[in-house]
C-alpha cells in the first residue's frame, strides 16, 4: 500500500497509526499540503477532491477520506466491533469527529502550532466549538473507555447485554488536540485517553 | 423506531427517505432546531451532542449522526454494496459529503432559503467551497450513475470485475442543493441525478 499524507495532519497520521497497529506494510509518500502537493495533476488523478490522506491499495485501487480508509484497513480486525449496534455507534463517533471535532480542534491546532497564531486571536466560533467537542469527548470517554464498549446509554438499557471489554474497538480522536491551545476539560476521561494514546501502536 | 428530526434539514430528511425506501415503520418527532428543541434536557439525554437527526431504535437504544443512522438502517439491503472496496468507496463519499459538501451547500441553502439572505451576501468561502462540492459531485455522477457502481477508476483497473448495475447502492447528496442558490455545474450528471431523486422513495 502507498499512503499519501502530510505528517502534520491528524487525519493523515491516523491512517499511519492504524496501518502500524495492524502491522500492514506501506510506503509513506509525504505530501505537503502547504506546498500544494495535493493540487498537481498526478495527485488529482488519485483523489479528485484534492485532499490527503489518500492511499493506493495493494491491488492498485485508490481510496480517500481518512475514516473510510481506516475502516477499510481495519475491517475484520478487533478494531471494529462485530455487534451491529456497537458498529453503528462507532460510526456515529467517527462522523461526529469529522463534522464537530476536526473542523475546530484541528483547525485551531494548525493555526496555533503551524501558523504561530495566538490562542486569543483564534476565531471565537472555533474556540467555542473546539472546547465543546473536547468536552463531548471527555464525557464520552468518562462513560466508556473506548466510547462504544457496550457502555453509556446502551449499558443502562440492556443490563444483560454487556460486550466483553479489553478489546480495542476504536481509537478516539484527540491525540493531537493538545497542540490546539484549547483548555482541556476537567475530568479523567480525556487525560487518561491521551496517556493511553501515547503508547498506542 | 422514533426519528427526531427537523424537516427543513437535509441531514434529517435523508434518514426519513432511507426509512421510507426500506419500508421501515417509524414515528417522526418534529424537532425544531431554531426553537432550541435540541437543547432540552430530554433531548440531550438522547443525544448529548445536541444534534438532529437522532433515533430511538425499536429496542430502545439511541443512535445519532445521519450517516451512521442510514448505514445502520440499510445494513444488509441493496443500498449497501457487498463488495468491500465498493463499500469503502461509498464511505469515502459519505465522509466527503459531511466534511466538504454539507458545511457549504447546506449552510448556503439554510441562509438563502430560511434566513432570506441574498446569494451575493453569502460568505465567499461558503460559495466557493459549495460550488467546488457540487462540481465534485457532478464529476463523480458523470463517471458513475451511483458514484460507486464499479465505475470510475476501479472500472479501468479491473476490466473483468464490473459489478452488476441497476441496484441502488447509495443515494448521493444534493437533493436539496437547488435551494442553496449556487449555480449548478454544467454537465449531465447532477441534473440527471436531481431528476432521479425527485422520484426516489
Amino acid at each position: 500500500m502507498r499512503i499519501f499524507g502530510d505528517s502534520i495532519s491528524g487525519n493523515c497520521l491516523k491512517v499511519k497509526w492504524t496501518a502500524d497497529h495492524l502491522r500492514l506494510s506501506y510506503d509513506w509518500i509525504e505530501t505537503d499540503v502547504l506546498k500544494a502537493a495535493t493540487r498537481t495533476p498526478e495527485f488529482l488523478a488519485l483523489n479528485p477532491a484534492g485532499q490527503v490522506p489518500a492511499v493506493i491499495l495493494d491491488d492498485g485501487r485508490p481510496l480517500a477520506q481518512s475514516n473510510a480508509i481506516i475502516l477499510h484497513l481495519a475491517e475484520g480486525s478487533a478494531l471494529i466491533p462485530a455487534d451491529p449496534y456497537d458498529r453503528a455507534r462507532m460510526l456515529e463517533w467517527m462522523f461526529w469527529e469529522q463534522y464537530s471535532h476536526e473542523p475546530y480542534v484541528a483547525v485551531a491546532r494548525f493555526q496555533v502550532r503551524f501558523q504561530g497564531k495566538a490562542v486569543a486571536d483564534l476565531e471565537p466560533r472555533i474556540v467555542e466549538r473546539g472546547k465543546a467537542a473536547l468536552q463531548r469527548l471527555e464525557d464520552g470517554l468518562a462513560a466508556s473507555p473506548f466510547l462504544v464498549d457496550g457502555g453509556g446509554q446502551s449499558r443502562r438499557r440492556r443490563p444483560g447485554g454487556l460486550h466483553p471489554r479489553g478489546r480495542r474497538r476504536r481509537l478516539p480522536p484527540g491525540r493531537l488536540s493538545e497542540g490546539a491551545g484549547l483548555d482541556r476539560p476537567g475530568g479523567e476521561g480525556l487525560g487518561y485517553h491521551l496517556g493511553r494514546l501515547a503508547t498506542f501502536r
